[in-house]
């Protein structure tokens, strides 16, 4: 008797959090069939006492040739994790201008609030649209652009691009190599490199998308350029990316900040601080990616030995991978498994004898023939 | 030796098929990791010699206060298997007028060549959109908006909703119901009665989104008007529906049509035959939902009996759901299972005496207050 | 006032809809988190009037060296969508016999009654365990093995063989290729020709789990044996199988019968009507290859044409895989898109003139070194 | 020219990692469809300086009434991130003792050699199998059982559960409350008081399975008994449990420990420092919920603020889930979102004055009618 009771309270009581489909005034209400509205962590151990930020500063919106408003930008960004954007809608190419007002600085200012609210750092930027070659340029860190509407295809390239540079922009080189039967649109021609010396060029977008511009990644290694990764969006990131295989996220560059403000952002473009990430890739100076690979893997000390056949002792060793990121590594030298793989939060348990083997993690790039080379301590 | 050889040609000649990345002139081809660009088959049988065509009849865009241009309707559409959409963007509220010129032609005019090629079905359409009460109406079959400008909330409910009408287009209301607050908002209001009885609404938008409003669905029983299910997406589809789940798609309307073009579209939802699909479950008139459901669902010959303790024999039988739709049923007579769940593309296996159970369908909805009652034969 | 009633009825109405968690005598059932006890449908249509089985007749339990109970065995098939299976625990190889009696008549006994009641064929099998050279044999549709277990390695390998074939067992020689490095190995030696001349050698192992041996697929076809695809798995399915990405099942063997019925698989298996199916690829004779594809890949009719700026007329046509089966198809002549991708039930729009192209299906072997030929007829 | 050779080059170095499929003497290998083989980290932060294994103490295998090799369940708990497992198969129950010849300790002596490599702590356990009442009990930390197999139903309950007392062994009551229909099932009897005050009874399995036994918990608050949640598993973790959604992971013990090593887990156990956690649900005592509710997550200051129309000013805060758990609040007093959903590894963003709303944790007990309640500090 009290029993029913007692079970008749309960059932009261949890009333709330035992109905999927909620009635109420005549309506039923379905949503827990809506997709989650949440933020998903990235998640990457700091790096050397650096915050290591996610960001894409290569997007369109309606306002150039992309398909969606600009507050799709942020929300897109805040959902996968994103701590930084750009909306880079092209200055020279606006087809949709029949029906949309050309304004560069629309897409800012429209996105703006979102970002403030969902604690996304939008920064200012423009693509500077020329023929390729020279191509294309992505401004970060701009001003009005009022002035840049007086941009047309007639002005000569360099003055388009240092419209940007005098209002102290980060100025990124994007997709060389993206039209590769046009001679010149892979080399680093005299425009270039005029650009270059004059601190008028500070990165080059070694990933565009699932573009790997291998070239462009030594250019930045050997003239001290700002490694950049980004998706130049136009249509939906969640048409672009199968991220139904977990080391799969939309293409983004790594930025190793001191804080997360818009100025350590700056300061860390300029200081170089990045790795470009693509799927399973990463790209980038050999010190940062090394630097990257050792916040995140980790090897646990061994838990169990055995001897072998042959009479050696063989011990087992957790390697544990903290991060989202993946690496798949494959031995050079000295003794252990042959290949091992460290898919996102995961680990891998490894037999071998204690020593320090060279692993060469394939799924890094450090220059365009070089993978990220490690000594895995097994103590 | 022999075999070497032959080992190295075939190495050579499966060439093509084992380079997941792929580089050409330095750029490394990472597209592996992009979204399979595919139109994803939602499969539903014949229904009594209908095909059961998928339709949304009510999207947004940047043209009034949705998040993206036209074409990434059709895109969506195409990809999530619909067969005929319709973009109906409010014509008394743009928003996005200061960027954008109002322009209800528009939508239409964008989209249509993406439809054609990808085989999309693109009904013209607007959303006539007046205070609450009487609320927001959908035109289908529309022709130009030019007139339709014109219209301002100064202008009488009726004549705007009479524009439609006399370009001969399919009217329906839409979520009654979605401002509950509201006195007279989910009431069958003298207004609503004048259009009902001058042949000016076709239907009701029963399931928007996420809300099944309930009343709607009687009147639609009672009244004989078309059951509509439909989106009113403003964001990305990909946002809105958790399709991690398989019986999740997003809402829509299930047309049941002589052919697929746009002519049996409209007989189809002139004559009524519709059904709405949210998430797990489907509303509609009975004989409608009941012909689908005898579609999809089959009782296999039962492939084994046994003698159960009581000395009864018991036979096995296969329920095979043939479709994409989900039922789940509980029994209220006979003997059987108490519950059978037949999930998307699935089958269970149940054990009975033979007989004719009869199941209530408790994922779908005749009525407000009545679900599909079927007769299980088990021979 | 009424609405509140009308609403108080509804809530009470669908209470057994709302619940999530149901308690019971002070125990909350929090079952919605279990994973759905279903058998998922594989849809493959009928092929020129025969239905196609799917089934897996290579499987260990802990009776050899196996990891689960037989019952396990039917459970995943029936899950999986199998229709025939056949447990091969080894005669010659019991590492479990310290705990576990050996008797390889058990494992088909204990797996009968839930076979039966699940509607799956159970086929009784061994594996036939010698040396390799010559290696493993599966033998389907064998009587009492009592007999068998007097067999030992001292027995010559023909005799451990024709035990088998005196009990008119279809005979399939199991992963030739296994352990390369041994001499002979994967080398149709004098031992596998005299078994082929006696007719007790009726088919190959042609795909073993993820293992494709494709000398082996050359000897079915130029010898006339049953191309055979198997899982032979130890452990657990869903612990060997990717089944994340769409188009991978368990490696199978699919079977083109006239009846779901232990005889009409044997009469198929002897008539060699079978190909095998592993994640993206279809191996098997060229006749049976060609009739599942025709079965299952649809050209509807052109629904939209444009004339391109050479002034040709471009049509667009549909592709529809009808099928959960994976065909990718490369253009070998003719005119049309360079690369088809048909993911498991899901269209494809192409844009070509009218023809007739030539393509090449990547994703099948019909000899080591050649794919199925199509013509893709583009009214 | 330079650049083909260049190409060419590159072309030659990456191809090992470009080989979807290797054909390695004439073996076609597919296992990019494998499951990947790894490790999947439970990320939860540590609480209060403990860390928090996770751990399952009741499983079957086939030396029970379970239906795989004891190898199995170290592999299962290796996968999917556990510390820390039991196998307990029952001593007085072994219905498969005509095959398998009855012996308690070989599970553990099967398993343990995986279990050392895989670096999972494997506790020496049984389940001490009574008539209901009093019904099971699990006891962990054992010593040799063949003393054990002299038990019968003839002996009394108390004597069986005293020989493993004899060992010291932890012992818990399993799922009370699992046979509802039997008198004294659900109820704390003499028997159970005998035992406890004779501190034979450590903790009571609070969750089995998916069922929540709610008076259990009070009885544990009450009494200070150890909360204990497992799986019981007999048949596959993987069909039991729907890993697709994220926040569903078998039914485990957090157990809060000082090292991951077997006498920490004892000590913790001892200490009643453990959490229940089963799919949303988290159930133990308050102090151990809130700390580990603390330490998973984290408020971070507010990035941005408004003043809204009433001009108060309302601040943006991110809340941030640094856990693989699951928390769903719904305010109780104070200013701020009715409800707040914490997706594993995810953020949400708030709009809320500055202030210290209280929530309700409702994805929590702390008792059978008690939720955490909680005070969000926003400042």
């Amino acid at each position: 008797m009290k029993k029913t009771i007692f079970t008749l309270f309960l059932a009261s009581f949890f009333a709330f959090v035992s109905q999927a489909q909620q009635i109420n005034n005549g309506v039923m209400n379905l949503n827990e069939f809506s997709r989650p509205n949440k933020r998903s962590n990235i998640v990457i151990p700091d790096v050397n006492g650096f915050k290591v930020l996610k960001c894409d500063f290569h997007m369109h919106t309606v306002f150039s040739d992309g398909d969606v408003w600009p507050t799709v930008r942020v929300q897109e960004a805040w959902r996968e994790g994103l701590d930084a954007i750009a909306i880079t809608d092209h200055m020279e190419y606006t087809p949709k201008k029949d029906d949309i007002t050309p304004n560069n600085n629309r897409p800012y200012e429209i996105a703006k609030p979102s970002a403030q609210r969902q604690g996304i750092t939008l920064v200012k930027g423009t693509e500077v649209t020329r023929q390729t070659p020279p191509g294309h340029f992505n401004a970060l860190f701009i001003g009005d652009t009022d002035d840049y509407l007086t941009v047309n295809t007639n002005e000569t390239d360099r003055e388009a691009v240092m419209k940007a540079e005098a209002q102290n922009a980060f100025i990124f080189w994007n997709h060389p190599g993206w039209q590769p039967g046009i001679a010149g649109s892979y080399e680093w021609l005299p425009f270039i490199e005029d650009l270059y010396k004059n601190k008028a060029l500070d990165g080059i977008e070694v990933v565009n998308g699932t573009g790997f511009h291998m070239k462009a990644l030594d250019w930045c290694i050997d003239k001290n350029l700002t490694v950049m990764g980004s998706t130049d969006v136009h249509n939906l990131i969640s048409l672009s990316y199968d991220n139904s295989r977990d080391y799969v996220h939309r293409t983004m560059t790594l930025v190793l900040v001191r804080d997360n403000t818009p100025e350590s952002v700056r300061e860390a473009l300029d200081a170089r601080r990045t790795v470009a990430w693509a799927s399973k890739y990463l790209m980038g100076k050999e010190e940062n990616v090394r630097s990257l690979f050792n916040a995140c893997v980790e090897v646990l000390p061994s838990h169990h030995s055995e001897t072998n056949r042959e009479g050696k002792t063989i011990k087992y060793y957790q390697i544990r991978n903290n991060s989202d990121l993946y690496f798949e590594m494959e031995r050079t030298a000295g003794n252990g498994p042959g290949r091992i793989v460290l898919y996102p939060q995961s680990s891998q348990v490894i037999a071998a004898e204690s020593g320090q083997p060279v692993y060469s993690v394939v799924t890094t790039y450090v220059r365009s023939d070089k993978h990220l080379s490690v000594n895995l301590l097994l103590p």
